[in-house]
């Protein structure tokens, strides 16, 4: 089994969901990729923070530019953050001939350049799917899903900051300074807000977005770039009196040869289905030429979402650039020798709410009847409407069970079809209030 | 530059999408890939229906075996449909060295293990993208973006038919038969509908994620089928009123060591996003461990989407299976020298609505004076809103614009800063009324 070494510089929030999620998902990895992938070394400016996690046989130092020198090391994950030093590390990582894997949205936006330039004299990648939208995999979507594809725009909700506190001033009726408080203490919002708030963050990702879609150096500088500091709750409450949201808003669209390109609190229709983007969430939505109007939703940032798509990245790795598979990902994702069959749950053993229709004669002791098969079966009633009366024709009947077990509604609409005053063949529906 | 030769088996709707495709974004293509597409083949039952499509150069007959084994064809794209004879023929192709890429779910779904084999035996990579949601990459998100998670639960609307129709008998309070037909006459559901309207199609597009998302061969015939023939205009008006809608939904849910497939009518609450999944379009809603839940929408069939799927997959083996360039993609996805810079457009030349906020002493002529400026700029009021009245203190005005240039609104804001009735700075939105 090929063995893959990653090293990592940084120790922070996404460092901590890489490491838990290499661990937790290590057989899945393997499965998937037919590599293992190890974890050897960490360079932090703090070795002394870490976050309870298990990191036997990791060396873990300060010295962050070991880990770009390192023999041993295949691939570097940078989750410093920032220009300086995540500069210097990617370009020497690069030139020590190690693949990278970054989060850094700045770095990419404000630096890309330089670094793709450094891979290709290297002939090594560099991933940064991590950089937009979190988990929301529209880096891949945009360069690979619809790249047969002419991009005409791109819009997008690409910071979660922001549009927390929109909805909350919304939804709560409170000031930004008030909001922006709350966010802070649930973790929400850095203590210097600026990077989110002023909409430098949201630019640094369209910056990244246009660049894949249209093949041009990213461009951060020329964007028109407007902050949500200066919405207050009227407005907001204004926008929604007239079926309005206000959402800070990452515009590119292509026309006439060249680019729009703008950050900016925006007014949206309500029946628009970005407005009804809410919270952490990230949306992005891209018009094309072949694929139409295709959207992507998901957390933007966080531990775990942004994890997830750093350790894609180097899966990614493992299969193409590192792989011997000849470049085929396999058909069911995972090596064909871990296919394994899955037992299929009955579907009568399933619990669920029901919608039950049925047609039944108004008479007197109907429905004590029909309660009384539900009830032998251990089906409560949630509630019961009845529609129009006839004392000549059978009239509708709408039953909402609670939760009950598959088996015990199949039953009991076999006694219910027997009852002489139920006159078609009952429906029914399962309800569902879980769902995204 | 590198050549890539297909040979296309079928020429109905999805096929037109691909040959125009490959026309009309072949630059593109040559660009991002660094390969020239070229179609030399297509082996259809009637050669004589060529939907005005330039064929010129293209080896145009009924034979189809021929296409699977032309030694100029190093890419088969099968788009016939159907189990007989595309089973047979894409083993063929395959065995015969070519790669595969294929729009046809019943295929993969029902006999897609065989496939697999043989391709795994070949070395060759057999690709289908387009068999679930059209142009919503689902297939990509799942086996690449989200590999590095244990996937919990999928949940989708997979058959625009479906969808539309539950849709239309909501809207127009029409019967499902009525409806159908309504579908059948603008060309959303076959003469022959029971593949779409009795979850068939849905069932195998699960089947496939399912198998995906677990690792699992597809397991269509073990899945759970309801289709949506039963449900009344009365069922969904009663479930509008109880606050749902009522969607054909894919689930697939993995606990206990195994997994739960069904494909039913279920009612789904009206605050959920996939009850907001309206008409043709397709969704897909992933919840994993790590990324948590991930959502993807687009159109889920017709000739462009579909074609867009079908040649992203053809690069993606231009890129990876029979590239040069070391499974490496292009960080801009085009390869480097043909970056370009793009003109970046003045913000100030934008046309769009605003919503203009003052405030203003709430005096006679005020507004005549604010109206005046606006005037003279070229900018048209579309709605004013006073906002209370105090002799003393200003009060908010809340102009709507009709689309003007940013330009002049900005050389306005200029003016009305300079009257003594104004305030405050005055804040501008943009309104964008076109979106998504």
């Amino acid at each position: 089994m090929t063995e893959l070494r990653i090293g990592m510089l940084g120790l922070g929030t996404v460092a901590r969901g890489v490491v838990s999620l290499l661990q937790r998902n290590a057989e899945e990895i393997r499965q998937r990729t037919g590599v293992v992938m190890r974890l050897v070394r960490i360079g932090t400016r703090e070795p002394h923070i870490t976050w309870g996690l298990n990191l036997d046989g990791i060396t873990l130092d300060t010295d962050v530019d070991a880990v770009t020198q390192d023999p041993n090391v295949d691939i570097v994950v940078e989750l410093i953050g920032g220009l300086d030093p995540a500069e210097r590390l990617v370009h020497a990582a690069l030139n020590h001939g190690k693949h990278v894997v970054t989060a850094n949205k700045a770095l990419i936006a404000q630096k890309g350049m330089g670094l793709f330039q450094t891979a290709q004299e290297n002939q090594r990648s560099l991933l940064f799917e991590a950089a937009v939208a979190g988990a929301v995999p529209i880096i891949k979507a945009i360069r690979e899903s619809l790249a047969a594809n002419r991009i005409e725009s791109i819009h997008g909700i690409l910071n979660g900051t922001c549009n927390y506190i929109l909805t909350e001033m919304r939804q709560r009726g409170l000031s930004f300074t008030e909001t922006l408080a709350q966010a802070q203490e649930k973790g929400y919002a850095e203590a210097d807000p600026s990077f989110d708030v002023d909409g430098i963050d949201t630019a640094h990702k369209l910056a990244i977005l246009a660049a894949i879609a249209w093949g041009t150096p990213p461009n951060f500088s020329a964007i028109h770039i407007e902050g949500i500091r200066q919405i207050t709750d009227a407005d907001i409450a204004w926008a929604t009196e007239m079926g309005y949201r206000i959402k800070l808003l990452a515009i590119a669209k292509y026309r006439d040869g060249g680019v729009e390109l703008r950050v900016q609190p925006t007014l949206v229709t309500l029946s628009s289905m970005v407005s009804q983007v809410e919270g952490v969430f990230n949306a992005v939505f891209v018009k094309a030429d072949f694929a139409g109007n295709t959207m992507y939703h998901g957390r933007g940032a966080g531990e775990q979402p942004t994890a997830s798509a750093v350790v894609g990245d180097l899966m990614d790795l493992a299969r193409h650039a590192m792989g011997s598979g000849g470049g085929r990902i396999h058909p069911l994702s995972v090596l064909p020798h871990y296919l394994r069959a899955l037992p299929v749950h009955d579907v009568a053993d399933l619990v669920g709410e029901y919608y039950l229709r049925l047609a039944v004669l108004d008479r007197p002791g109907v429905l004590a009847e029909i309660a009384a098969i539900l009830a032998k079966n251990g089906i409560s009633i949630d509630a019961i409407h009845q529609k129009g009366r006839s004392l000549q024709e059978a009239v509708p009947l709408v039953i909402v069970t609670h939760e009950c077990r598959e088996r015990d509604m199949r039953n009991s609409l076999l006694e219910l079809e027997r009852l002489e005053t139920v006159r078609e063949k009952p429906l029914i529906i399962r309800m569902e209030s879980g769902l995204v």
